[in-house]
């Protein structure tokens, strides 16, 4: 019913795809886009054997998608080399189909697997950690005070090699069962979904009137 | 930097908080909401020792969440009492601090840890392909024609218990810190992010001014 799935760009056995295939994409300027036009993504961590799925900002250079976190954070009290699978989605639209069965969803999604590596250069944590604070808001690396020593220390960054990684894509109508396309009576159809962005709410502790920067207020969603 | 993690509701080990507990929330009515508000969660699976997260519908009934998809495909050809986890997030705005460091997300995120139980009870899958598909597409399951045998034998359903679960919530404005904002000149505030339904679009096979029905033309994010 809701069918969503991962796949391609290196096919290796996690990333070859098992079905609709027709979904996959294989350029990775599509991975890149996918990524880009994300603010938050999910990533899978294994602890005891089980699962872990949290939340994170993330930014990409080149190849490299970075995560980052304080190091006091649970999650990334990780070694070196853990394996991780960090996958960002975009919801573009509810199909409605003629049967419950064909019903699914518009979207986008970029799955990545591969071992966090640690950044330990200070050159590329601080590159990354821009990379990171781009992507979630464009703009504030320049308008905002840089990070501190102590700041720095307190952060652990990892970078995770786009080599394997696979994008999914569904777009367009409904795939109806010809019978039920005969049979009429029922709506069929694409419900678009977006991300907007309100109206920016200045910090309460500014003074009244303070105007709110062009990388703020002329924000429109990647 | 960009902070978000994960919290309690049932205290065990892998729900208990490692950092920012004022962001933990213990009511499960916060559960049911912010599971609720999804149109996807990401579920997380170890393949091989290594976590896979991909994205999936899901529907809930109680203190059961369902997810479903085809027995051909790949993430659910997973045997009863795989372990898994399920992420819902929502992204509530981006916020700008005075320094990179203090930038952060506002945000409401549920993590579910739990055995995926297979569902074979031909009432309880019923009941749970409804539930998918009620918080997908709102009216859908009167309005579309209901699942057939041979559809539903296509179908694995698994459920996932939310006894082991937890909710985290940040709201608000930047939390700076002091000698940033005694320094003043540059801003500080929320770029609140929504989630909005454009207009819908009739599948094209659909005589030309086939009416959108009310459970489409008037539905409203969650």
């Amino acid at each position: 019913m809701v069918t969503m799935g991962s796949v391609s760009l290196s096919t290796t056995t996690r990333t070859a795809l098992t079905r609709h295939r027709e979904r996959a994409c294989t350029d990775r300027a599509d991975l890149h886009a996918v990524l880009d036009a994300g603010l938050v993504g999910h990533v899978g961590l294994v602890r005891d054997g089980a699962p872990v799925v949290l939340p994170t900002g993330y930014g990409r250079i080149g190849d490299t998608v970075y995560v980052h976190g304080s190091t006091g954070a649970g999650w990334l009290r990780i070694p070196d080399g853990t394996p991780v699978c960090l996958t960002v989605t975009h919801v573009d639209g509810i199909v409605y189909a003629r049967s419950v069965f064909n019903h699914s969803m518009n979207y986008r999604s970029a799955v990545v697997h591969g071992a966090a590596r640690l950044v330990t250069d200070p050159e590329e944590k601080l590159a990354a950690l821009h990379a990171i604070v781009e992507q979630l808001s464009p703009g504030s690396w320049e308008h905002a005070r840089e990070p501190a020593r102590r700041e720095l220390a307190a952060t652990a960054v990892f970078g995770l090699d786009l080599a394997e990684a696979s994008v999914k894509v569904r777009s367009g109508p409904p795939a109806d069962d010809e019978p039920d396309v005969v049979a009429g009576g029922r709506w069929a159809g694409v419900l678009p979904v977006h991300t907007v962005f309100g109206t920016p709410e200045t910090c309460p502790t500014l003074p009244a009137g303070t105007p709110v920067p062009g990388h703020v207020a002329d924000r429109r969603p990647a």
